[in-house]
């Protein structure tokens, strides 16, 4: 399906005044939260529902009204190609996840994808056809609520998964991903990560509180920081509390107590990027008059510097030592995940900052905290994220919110970081 | 039933030289054991089980063996009376409890009742009688793994809970105690409370290791540490802990490692008799990658003094402010429960003193950490305690373990103290 007007190579000046519609923005996300509408204002739509199956659908229906043709491939990964004028370029592709968590809000991952739409809507009416073509592009399950891993098929597309792997993950039913995919009509023919792109950008809320902080409406995202994720056990000697003296007790929890702090100081030595938290913890035998014998904990560090992440983990190792022989606790730590720091590709993170520059908002680079399709696409094809404030930094929650001039905000610098990228330089990218 | 050859006066030599048989007293111990015996060379007797009552037969067989008649009160109290020579004096009660703990030790309370018979059975063959009678006494459910409370009966007995609140605790399974005392046979007609006694004495394995550590046989137990005991609640924040910098964080849990620290600090400040310590620990959502929101928390404070036991609880008043400040976190405290210290009698203690000292055991004054028996009865009767060593101070396990000399030498302190408190003032009381 054509633009509504003749393509034609558009003038420069018309491409930087090229804005979305904030209007038909909001609304669209307002209307994809309808549904799996939850009571308190959130949305509950989780990967490949019947209600992911009903988002899918009317995602689909815009972008077909919208001049594009829908391709899916085996994990329901969802291309929707806006053609280009040069058939010889790869398509730039938008776009985030649709599916939610239980309670999940209205904005995190739909943004991305409605952004992407929004891009392509105000192309469309205005009658503007890049020289490379653009995506729009729902990645499927990202949440990993149904189904882990989460960004289980922007994994497997950058092939960090292999398709079998991913299309047998059950969820806590036993109904398989290919099972449920077959079942929603969206297990498309095509190998997942057969599918070219040339680039790939995704908008997002930045599900933390530092653009809100300093008063900026778009985050350049250059990257996502690295994690190394530790389970701790301690273990010390169950007694009673009563008869046994202060001295010569090995209380494992005293022990995490202290390890706790230090994890949160080995953060400070390394700020201000790093963060350190100890989320999971359980004591043994957990019972009010017995000194705890045993505790278990997990432990996230992470930094988007390697080197760094290197030297959190060295100290780590100090500390917990100096911990072992200060309390006769036995404590034995155990690396059970290792992600890298992703750097995005300059190119695009370029495109993004110019964009958001050249639209004169405020903005600042930034690293993502949490793990984003973007994250796993960009082992593959040159990546990068534009993030937009959230109210509180809150997200995975109902109450997620954001403005809608920050939305608008980060669809216009997503609408100018493709054209850039898509081969309208004109647009945004010099002045 | 009298005792074997006619009772008259003994002589002050012939007292001061009497022991127990330490072969009889281990033997008993071992024979008990039998009931319920578990793989791990442990017992499980819980009260009021048909194990608990093969027990009660046992011992009421082996009193009445020993010249003992047997009362039973309604809360099914066992009262072996060993007769005075002087009707008008009222019975010296020496015991504890038969029942254990679900993967018990041999010790616990065992020693206790039948370090008692072992004094009977040790006057008994030589026809000694004491002016006051003597009592063996087992008291019903002191563990209060099968019938919460613990120490149930003789709290009854000694007026802390009402007969009724007693008999209508039930199991797991819903079985109470009264519906189960009716079952087992040992349901007496005798209010609980009624039955008079002079004074009390309890032997009792330390279940903590300071004689061990310090190569003493007896622990002349002076009274039993006050304790306080508190549920924290510590509300923060939940978020992402990759994209939430660690400045502004409301962390539950690094909040409640510090009062974590804090509490042990406070039971520094009044070494060396105070204890403190978080036993039980809840993190909320209790997801890795969650900074938690919530931290549920047990703290138990004790101290054998009720002025510093106060000033122990300002100083928890003021630590949580701190805490509170440093960290936005909301923090309840609340008080569950507030025991006063127990101080036994100045006479008993003197009569268990002067036994263990006569006898030449390398002794300590001490306070019990842990509840028993004697501390409730101690509220209504003159009351003291006899602490033997436990190996590593290791108890409600079915490692618990004692030497047989250690538990000679506590029956051998209760003979000498019991006789003194009976009336025999030539037996151990005075040189």
């Amino acid at each position: 399906m054509p633009p509504e007007v003749p393509p034609e190579m558009p003038s420069a000046d018309a491409l930087r005044a090229l804005r979305v519609n904030r209007a038909r923005l909001w609304d669209s996300i307002m209307a994809m939260a309808e549904i799996g509408a939850t009571a308190a204002g959130g949305s509950c739509r989780l990967a490949l529902t019947d209600e992911d199956r009903a988002g899918r659908e009317l995602f689909t229906q815009w972008c077909r009204e919208s001049g594009c043709d829908i391709r899916v491939d085996q994990l329901g990964n969802i291309f929707a190609r806006y053609p280009g004028r040069d058939t010889g370029r790869l398509p730039v592709g938008m776009g985030s996840h649709l599916d939610t968590q239980p309670h999940g809000g209205k904005f995190d991952g739909i943004f991305g994808v409605l952004a992407g739409l929004e891009v392509v809507r105000t192309l469309h009416e205005n009658g503007i056809q890049t020289a490379a073509p653009l995506e729009i592009i729902d990645w499927t399950n990202e949440e990993g609520s149904r189904f882990a891993p989460a960004m289980l098929a922007s994994g497997v597309y950058a092939g960090l998964f292999e398709a079998d792997f991913a299309l047998t993950r059950a969820d806590a039913d036993g109904r398989t991903v290919g099972g449920e995919l077959q079942r929603i009509g969206y297990a498309g023919s095509e190998p997942c990560g057969a599918h070219p792109l040339g680039a790939f950008l995704e908008a997002h809320i930045e599900q933390g509180p530092i653009l809100e902080r300093h008063g900026e409406v778009v985050g350049v995202v250059t990257g996502a920081q690295g994690l190394r994720w530790y389970d701790i056990t301690l273990c010390g000697r169950d007694s009673h509390t009563g008869s046994t003296p202060m001295p010569g007790r090995k209380d494992a929890l005293v022990a995490a107590a202290r390890l706790i702090q230090d994890a949160e100081h080995i953060a400070g030595d390394f700020a201000p990027h790093a963060v350190g938290t100890v989320g999971e913890l359980q004591v043994r035998p957990n019972s009010r008059n017995t000194i705890p014998g045993e505790v278990r904990m997990s432990l996230d560090f992470r930094h988007p510097d390697q080197a760094a992440l290197a030297e959190m983990d060295g100290q780590l190792a100090q500390r917990v030592d100096a911990v072992r022989r200060a309390r006769g606790v036995e404590i034995t730590v155990e690396e059970i995940w290792h992600n890298p720091p992703v750097h995005f590709d300059a190119k695009c993170v370029a495109g993004v900052q110019q964009a958001a520059d050249q639209l004169g908002y405020p903005n600042r680079r930034m690293v993502s905290g949490a793990g984003h399709d973007a994250c796993q696409v960009a082992r593959k094809v040159p990546t990068a994220m534009i993030f937009v404030p959230c109210a509180g930094g809150i997200s995975h929650n109902e109450a997620e919110s954001a403005e809608p001039e920050h939305l608008e905000a980060g669809a216009n610098t997503l609408l100018h970081a493709a054209l850039n990228l898509a081969g309208e330089a004109g647009a945004g990218g010099r002045r």
